[in-house]
């Protein structure tokens, strides 16, 4: 028990993916006087690229490199206590950014409990490590998805959650919110910030940290800059026969480097005296694109044709989903600063740098 | 692996509880032919009884006493994977009835984090096990609390679920739901019957058997038969102004043993061809009781005076609360057959020959 020669510590789970990975940079980029100075960043890798015989994985690397700064790695499972402990112990932690979960709805489907054993009891598992050890400061990286069918448009931070959820993704993101309600209830030194994500796109503006799904991309801006590379032959897109202006689903983008920054604003709040209790703060930019509006953006900003083919609707997708994002200005004074043409732009020089990702090969 | 020769198990986790200590007894009166042979509890005692070295807790001798059977018990906690497959190994699982959870409302606001551990974490792990060992045939112990404020009476199961839920435990066991209904979406092979109880009162006719609450009963029953036997000196009627006959709630008591034949007749339906997926049961009576029609009906089957003051309602108590129990009389050819006076007098049968529960002192 040494903590008072110790450095203060913000631990990221999840770190070496893809919203965690910009969240490290973004913190190391604008890190300033109070901030907490280490970074301790806990993977299973479960996501993330780590190339044979590396100690750390491939993004955190190339964030060391652009940054000059040095991140702690730990490989670990969140639903592992004693590691968890052992790293609290390590570390003189001060607040938690909690990205670590499985994040894809249609294996969810497939796979309900792991998704619930890693997004649900991994977490219970971290806020008891995180209580033992005195620590009640925590963002948490939820999601729209908690609204279900949107009952009006822009949706605020008041619009019901947990109804009409279909997926187990979605059901673990509205559980979670519910616990740690319930665990501010209970103690008043909890400060739980739930930061719902829009549909985070785009990748760092040097090109060499992005968005490196496994297998057949989940969502569309991937999927549309693997066809624009030539990794894959053809979009799909999925119904254009909703009540849109040109038919397809129209959702609210999120520049990934605009959402780091919401989470660097988050833990600012933890410096204000009494801060304590859940707030769910939206994180989007307020305004939607439909899906041929995004591939048009992106065949502009890359200079290549993305072909694409109308295919049936899928279950579960909702026709339009549009933050109203006061509570973020607000509450954060943070608002999203870059534009369609910087997420397309930014998505491309990633994908061009890197046709494989993070693998060499 | 030598399964063949041995003889067919259901598990019963919580078997040393309320519920589950009066659902063994019940399995092992009406054994019959074609019935699993061996009964297994595992128990983490966290609410049962067992005196200073003995082996096996109180409530669980006492049945095998009555019954001349042989009870096999483990102390272990339903969150420890490995001591749960051990078991699954050492014994020829058919089914479970899973009970093992925190029940008491208030005391899961103050202690969320414990609750959804025991309740949701413990219940996945439970999963996990039981299809590594191709165990797929589960009976849930849930509550009508997943229905939250009544939006009409009496309730059927297509009522709503997860709405206007006040209490941690209340949430635990509607997420188990939604679990158990997406582990079942996931794969065909499992078959789950939620059993959704009213309100549990009574003990077995033997007056051996029992509800022994720690501590101050939350229930009104319990807390009714300690004030009849001395133990407590006033009933607390919260509330007297509900829209009620008598201006206080009313709900749908079950004598235990009706319960218990429940559970019986609810694992008889594994044996259908083809039987899976998810199936939500209620188990209650169909009649609701108002607080004043149980102390009076308790008073008169105990012959003693039960002392009573009205205090104001209390945060989180619905109005009135009745089972629809056509769907468990139609699918589980069950219906309750135990009075109001019976489960009176059984509890007052227990309360007097135990006055301090199965503790000896």
């Amino acid at each position: 028990m040494q903590s008072y020669i110790m450095p203060r510590a913000v631990l990221v789970t999840g770190g070496a993916g893809y919203v965690g990975s910009h969240t490290v940079i973004t913190l190391l980029e604008r890190q300033s006087d109070g901030d907490p100075l280490e970074i301790v960043v806990v993977d299973n890798l479960s996501n993330g690229y780590c190339a044979e015989g590396e100690k750390k994985p491939e993004a955190l690397k190339r964030i060391e490199e652009l940054t000059g700064k040095t991140v702690h790695f730990y490989k670990v499972d969140i639903r592992c206590a004693e590691a968890l402990d052992r790293i609290f112990e390590n570390h003189n932690i001060d607040c938690v950014i909690h990205f670590a979960a499985l994040k894809a709805v249609g294996e969810s489907v497939e796979k309900p409990l792991e998704y619930y054993q890693v997004n649900i009891n991994g977490t219970c598992t971290l806020f008891e490590i995180m209580r033992k050890h005195g620590v009640y400061k925590l963002v948490y990286s939820s999601s729209c998805t908690v609204y279900g069918e949107p009952e009006y448009l822009p949706i605020n931070e008041s619009h019901p959650t947990g109804k009409s959820l279909t997926s187990p993704y979605g059901k673990s993101k509205y559980f979670c919110e519910e616990i740690m309600k319930d665990l501010c209830v209970s103690d008043k030194k909890w400060a739980i910030i739930s930061l719902r994500y829009f549909n985070p796109v785009g990748a760092h503006e040097s090109g060499r940290i992005g968005e490196d799904p496994s297998g057949i991309p989940n969502n569309l801006m991937p999927y549309i800059s693997q066809v624009a590379v030539g990794r894959l032959k053809e979009l799909k897109v999925f119904g254009d026969d909703y009540p849109t202006a040109d038919g397809t689903g129209v959702r609210d983008y999120i520049h990934v480097c605009d959402l780091a920054a919401g989470h660097v604003q988050a833990i600012k709040l933890f410096h204000q005296p009494g801060f304590n209790g859940f707030h769910a703060i939206n994180l989007g930019t307020g305004t939607g694109y439909s899906v041929l509006e995004m591939v048009a953006a992106f065949s502009n900003a890359s200079g290549r044709a993305v072909p694409h083919a109308v295919a049936p609707r899928r279950a579960g997708d909702v026709t339009a989903n549009v933050a109203d994002v006061a509570l973020a200005t607000r509450s954060l004074g943070w608002r999203a600063t870059r534009s369609l043409h910087d997420m397309c732009r930014d998505t491309w020089r990633w994908q061009e740098a890197n046709p494989n990702g993070y693998h060499r090969i």
